[in-house]
Formats: structure tokens, sequence, C-alpha cells
């Protein structure tokens, strides 16, 4: 088979789908990958790491980094910048990892629209509205005002799950996870096109 | 989980590129599918079955399913058409079946615009071109015409394989059916668009 470079697996979905907990599952399955952690300038808040949670930055080093195209997508929420680097991204990519990238629907357009030919796209969901609204409510970490944000946010990213390879409704955990894991080793299989360029050069091997 | 209806497998590659040999390899694990035949106006040849190798049919009625769009494509080659016909697609597609496709790039692009939300093609391609000869003059079926009229094809057709989501190089036939196994069983779980936006219809259950 051809020597695989890295390749590119998007999940996204509202806040409350279960998208760590599915990763966390499937970690040991699907093989070595890097996650993709945003860069951001807002405020550590209290039992936040840096590497684990975010990569916290200056709002200098942000926008230097825009200046220099270091981004893949980003972009501006109460006054804060939140953006996926593209440096470790492509380093894991030259490593031929796994990348996954937990990001919304406008990064996802941003990831295909850059890494199209090596990325596979899924969106996760809860299965109902309503079951959103209780597991957020549940986690209690959230104020009402933040929950209200996000299912408002849920029922717009919903209109948009046709822009996806794939949607696993998380009802059941294990269920899901069994899909999740499926679609992420078939990820691996992806063949970048500068990849197939040199393998179709190489191939036309007869000399007349 | 949201109830599947029917998908999509494209297989292209050249004529010796081990599709038929890969597919019966995995016909038993990959579940319930329905292989779609050509269809065609041509002789049948000695040892030709209808609905085995192709379904046979005149010029005038091959004709008449033109008139009425039944054909998903078709072709005329050295006088006779070829096509795919539209009927039991649809049929097999209804009863929620993997739907597979041996057709070439043209017939990929053609799937493509009708059925791309549910499909999944992969160019199957021996590993080099002079495989490809070697493969065409040991099975001695073909004059040494035909053999060069398919390593022209081969040529033109392995110049668009990034139209393709996967390239499986078969090189190992157990290996190649491995990929092609994990293939087909993700291809599984695309989710039509109509299926999609009944799923987003619903999930938004919450009534204010």
């Amino acid at each position: 088979m051809i020597k695989h470079n890295g390749v590119v697996l998007v999940l996204s979905g509202p806040s409350g789908a279960g998208k760590s907990s599915l990763i966390n599952k499937i970690a040991d399955e699907i093989g070595d990958f890097y996650f993709s952690l945003s860069t951001t300038t807002r405020e550590k808040r209290e039992g936040e790491e840096e590497g684990v949670h975010y990569h916290f930055v200056s709002k200098e080093v942000f926008e230097e980094d825009i200046k220099n195209d270091n981004f893949l997508e980003y972009a501006t929420v109460h006054g804060n910048y939140y953006g996926t680097s593209l440096n470790p991204v492509r380093k894991a990519l030259a490593a031929g990892k796994l990348v996954i990238f937990d990001i919304d629907v406008q990064g996802n357009m941003a990831v295909k629209n850059r890494l199209g030919d090596i990325t596979t796209s899924v969106f996760i969901t809860p299965p109902t509205l309503s079951e959103l609204k209780n597991r957020l409510e549940k986690r209690s970490t959230d104020t009402q005002e933040v929950i209200n944000g996000r299912l408002a946010m849920a029922r717009c990213e919903i209109q948009r799950t046709s822009e996806y390879d794939f949607i696993v409704v998380n009802d059941d955990l294990d269920t899901a996870a069994k899909v999740l894991k499926q679609i992420a080793l078939t990820a691996r299989l992806k063949i970048p096109h500068q990849i197939i360029n040199t393998f179709v050069h190489k191939w036309e091997d007869i000399r007349e």
C-alpha cells in the first residue's frame, strides 16, 4: 500500500453532545492521534491548564500569528480571540498522525477548504434538543444564560449537518463510540492528493 | 441511531485491477448488498448470462429508457449502448441496501451528481502499469489490441484518481481486501440528506 501521510478528523456538535467522552472512549483503539487544541487570548480560568484546555497567548502574539497566516481559522468571541494554529497541525500531519479537531461548523468549512482531500467530518449530536437541555442543566457548570446560548447555537448548527460526511447520534454512548471508531479508522485510509500525484507519476513505469 | 436507508459504493479502476476478486473476497463480511449490473444492447457472447454479466436489451428498449430518464449514466461504445438503469438501483436503495457500482470515472461523476450525499467512491489500481500489463497478458482472454486499449484507458483514468474518496492499491489481495472491507462498512454509516432533514425537523422538540 501507499505510505500514508497524516489525515484529519473533524468533530463538531453542541457542547453536551458527548464529544470528549466519545474520544476518551475510543482513544486506545484508533491508534496514534493528535488532538488539536485551540489557542485563545482569554484569561485562564480556575482549573484550566496551558496545553490541556487551550494554548493561552497574549493578544499581541495572536495578532502577529494572524498576520503570518498561522491560523487555520480564528474568531472573536466577547472581545477574545479563539483560533486553530496551523504549526502544530502541520507537524502532526508530517508525522503521519490522525489530527482530530473539535471545532464548530465555521471551522469545519475552513478545514474543508484548506485540507479537504484528507478530511473526514463528523457531526455529533444528542438525539433531541430537549435531551441536550437536560444534559447541560444536569452538569450544572454553566449559568442558565450560558445554557440558553448553547441551545440557540445548537439549533443553528443542526441546520448545517448536511455539510458533514457523517452524523453520529449520541443516544447510547457505547453504540456511538463503535460508530465513531469505525469512521476514525476509515479516515486513516484517505490518501493526500500530493501522495496520489507521486504515485500516479511513478505508476506509469513503462518506457517505450 | 437513525434508521439507515440505502447507500452507494462506487468501484472504479482498470480491468485487471482485481475488482471482482476483491468483491468476492469480502462479500460475506460486508452484509446485504446489491451489485449493480450494466444494461447493454450488444450481442450476448458465449458463456455470458442475462442478469449475471449484463442485462441484455434491444436497442429500442434502451432508447425508450433513455427518453424516460431511466439511466443513471450511459454511453455508446462501438455502436452499442452500455448504461446503468436507475430502477433496480432505486429499489435496492429503498430496501436499505449497499448498492455497489463497478463503473468508470465518467460513471463515478454521474453517480456523484445524482447520489453524492450517500456515495463513497474507491479507485482500485494495480501497483504499476507494467503489473497491469502482466496481469492482462496472463489472463489471455483478450487480444493484444484489446489489451492495448485497456492500458491506454488505464493511463487516462489514473490521472483522475483524485476524484475519488479512496484509492486502494491492489498489490497484495488480502491486504487490499481488508482495506476495502473497512471502507465498505463505513460507507454504510452515511446518512441520506432526506433522512437528516427528517431528523433535524424532529430534533427540535421543545415547544416554547
